[in-house]
Order: C-alpha cells, then sequence, then structure tokens
C-alpha cells in the first residue's frame, strides 16, 4: 500500500503567522500523499470576543450554543481554513478545504446533553475513506477544519484530535497511514523538566509501564490512549512531536502497535 | 456531451432560512451534473457592522481592507458556503464547498489601484475546468463561495456573477453547460411594470432591438452583455430567472446565441 502521512496542527500554530510559514513549507516538503487537519480554538475565541460572545470551556471542550455554532463555522471553515488554503497553493500544494460536511465525509451525532449540555458539538459516527481516498488518487490534499455535520442540516463543533484520529483510521484500509500529532514539546518526554529527554518509541507494554512509574500522567494519557486506539483500527503509526519537527527523520516519539 | 446545470444565487437567497429551505429542495431536484455558486453580501455586511467594520461600496462592488477580507473570507467560505453545504448534504446532495483557493480552482489577479482602490479583490485570471470536471465525475457538488486567490498566499474578494461566468465557460468544453442566474423577477421583462411580461428567449439581435427601443435598460444591460459573453465562449445557454423558479421548463428567460 502506499505510506500516508495526515498532520494535525493545533491553533496555535496556524494563527500566527510566521509558525503558520514554518509550517506550510515543512508540510510542503513531505513527500507522497497527505492531508492536514487544523485547529483555530484561539481564532474562535478571539472572534467571539469581539462579537461580545463568551466562551465557556467545560473540561477544555467549548460549550457551543446556536451563536457559538456561527462563529466556530465561520472562523474554522472559513478564516482558519482558507488561509491555510491559499498559503499551501502558493507553496504549490493542491490543497482543498473541508469539513465533515463537505462531501459528507465526517458524519456525527449531536452530544446528547448530559450533566454538561455542550450544545452543537459532534462526536463522529462516521468518517468516509473512500471518499477521501478518490481526492487523494487526483492529487489533491484535504486540509480539514474541527466541523462535522449532523446529516439533518446543523454544522457540529467538534475536536480536531478527534477528527484527525476519526480519519487516519478511515484512511487506514487504503494506504498504510502515518499520523504525527503536533504539540509544543519535541515528543513525549521522560523527564518534564528536560526538553531533549524525548522516549523515540513506546509500544503498549512500555506505555503500561511509564503510566504505572508516574513518568507519563496528566494529559499525555488520553493523548497516547487515542493514540493506540488508531493503532488497533489499523494506522501503522502515530507521532508525536512539534510542528517544526515534522517530516524530519528521528525527531518525536514514535507509537507502535 | 452531457448536460451541466450552473446555477447563480445572491445573497438574499441563501442567507434567509426560508428561501434557503425552497432553493435547496428545487436545486435537488435539478437532475444530472450541477454546481452552485452563491454570494452572501448581506451577511458580509451585517456581520462587519457587528465588528464595528464600516462596509464601503463603490458602483455595488465592495471596497475590501485587509479587515474586510477577514469578514468576506469567514462570512462566504464559512457561514454562507457551509450552511448550503450541509442544508444540501441534508437533501442528498454531495456538496463540497469551495473557494477559488480550493484545488486553485479560480486563480485571480489583486485589481490595481485606479480611480478607486478596491483593494484585496480579484478579477479571475484562470479558472480551472478540468479540476472541476474530475470532482463532478466523481459525483460531487461544487457550491463555490466569492472568494479567489492571487496565488501568492492572499485570498480575494470576487464578484460572485463573474465567478459564475467564468466558471461556466471553464466547464464549457466538457459539458454542455447552461448557466442560471437567479434574481428577483421571473425573468427579462417586456414590461417592468408587469412582472408576467418575461421575454421568453433573446438573441444578440433581439437584444440589440429592445436595447435601442429602451426595453431593456438599466442594470440589465451589463447582465445580458456577460450572458452573451458566456454564449460566445461555449456556454449553450444563459437563463434568467427567480430562484423559486429554476427546474421548472418555460420559466425565465432564455439568452442564446
Amino acid at each position: 500500500m502506499d505510506k500516508l502521512t495526515l498532520i494535525k496542527v493545533g491553533g496555535k500554530i496556524v494563527e500566527e503567522q510566521e509558525t503558520l510559514s514554518r509550517l506550510l513549507v515543512a508540510f510542503a516538503a513531505i513527500p507522497g500523499r497527505k492531508v492536514l487537519v487544523h485547529g483555530g480554538g484561539r481564532s474562535a475565541t478571539a472572534m467571539a470576543s469581539r462579537l461580545g460572545i463568551e466562551s465557556r470551556m467545560v473540561g477544555g471542550r467549548r460549550i457551543t450554543d446556536k451563536s457559538m455554532l456561527e462563529v466556530v463555522t465561520m472562523v474554522y471553515g472559513g478564516l482558519v481554513n482558507k488561509n491555510i488554503v491559499a498559503g499551501l497553493q502558493a507553496v504549490g500544494v493542491n490543497a482543498l478545504g473541508m469539513t465533515g460536511a463537505d462531501m459528507n465525509i465526517l458524519l456525527s451525532d449531536k452530544r446528547p446533553a448530559g450533566e454538561v449540555d455542550y450544545g452543537y458539538v459532534g462526536d463522529v459516527r462516521h468518517a468516509d475513506g473512500k471518499a477521501l481516498t478518490g481526492l487523494i488518487e487526483m492529487g489533491v490534499v484535504p486540509v480539514i477544519a474541527p466541523l462535522t455535520h449532523d446529516g439533518k442540516g446543523s454544522m457540529l463543533n467538534t475536536n480536531a484530535d478527534t477528527m484527525a484520529g476519526e480519519t487516519a483510521k478511515a484512511l487506514a484500509p487504503y494506504y498504510d497511514v502515518s499520523l504525527v500529532y503536533c504539540f509544543e514539546k519535541k515528543g513525549v518526554l521522560r523527564d518534564e523538566k528536560d526538553d531533549e529527554s524525548v522516549i523515540p518509541e513506546i509500544d503498549f507494554s512500555l506505555f503500561q509501564e511509564y503510566r504505572e512509574k508516574g513518568i507519563i500522567q496528566g494529559g499525555m494519557i488520553p493523548k497516547l490512549e487515542n493514540a493506540f486506539e488508531a493503532i488497533r483500527h489499523g494506522v501503522c503509526e502515530v507521532i508525536i512531536t512539534r510542528a517544526d519537527c515534522i517530516g524530519q527523520k528521528d525527531r518525536g516519539t514514535r507509537i507502535v502497535g
């Protein structure tokens, strides 16, 4: 099977012109088939604030009422997405900006109100790897904003990490998928205070050992659990690294089955 | 050659839920290959106003400085476009929202500052009919927002009528293209005060005759000149009608070569 690289970058990287420019060049240099999934939370918060709409977060997730849905739809799907697409076209990447509604690539269920009512937030029900493969084989590079739809006419706000994971799993039957999560550190660190102490490779038994010893803790635990979930669903490898290290060999932490 | 219908609808139709719902149903009923080009000016003006940004128009065209470019990018490319896409998906149309930057389908030159400096406004240099054909033959229905890009990383605000015309011309080598401009009347009227006095068909000699006699005047003249321009570039027919009449036979005014 052909190799495909799926890069997920957070909002911070794509919202500042300097880091975005570096990302575009690094992304353009990745050979072969590729997909970009991006965030945009900071821009959404800033735009909401300019419109007098308060951003409410619970457990790091945004409460998305009707007016916030408008904000994230225009900011993620319009402002941030098209800025990336135009930037990639300028460096020769045939980018196509998409949300989950476009070609119905990511269909979600609106999350039922439980203890918290998140509002117009989607939990992915189906990702259409075949439709994406059709585009990718045309030489197109999908650039996916963190929005899905409910199939009934409404957009839904959706976590970008989840979208990247679901998209990678949906593409696994067609490609050898390498899923790269960019975050602020070079990789998973053995010692939180030493940025150079990157663990080069983690398999599931090493993950369990490190978790028991407390070497891996906090927010890194769900990140790695998601990574192993993707591996179990056919994704070849998950890499956790810093955005400016993408495409470089022997950088970041490689998560394998 | 296969038939393709390209519908252009103004902002007013797609910005109000009731008229949008009717349009979605009528558009879904059109058989065969199709493309939708939409406006969104009223939403852009409303959003700009909420952000404290003044909308300045010269000759019906929007002056687009950096902050207005942000507004139109997010409103046309995000809010309006994704609302249409999600709505079309809900009625079974495999819509894909696009701007000219996506897959580089419409590349523009930033309009040079003359008597008026329009700012980030694009004049279409190239429309890629082949790329669009690739999508259309996959069963995809492109939904195009009135934005292009300059190939150097910047989005550009672009007139939706122009985008529809350029897209129709670019698709003419691949399909028998029927280009439908929706506006507020049932068609070109013989008597401005009689909404039922629709002229069923106009060729170029009849257009010249009606223009001399003053039957066709004002804003309808450039509209029809654009229509004949499309016909000269291989578009089979241009229809001018009301949005709720699209897909109905013997409605509107048919412009032929």
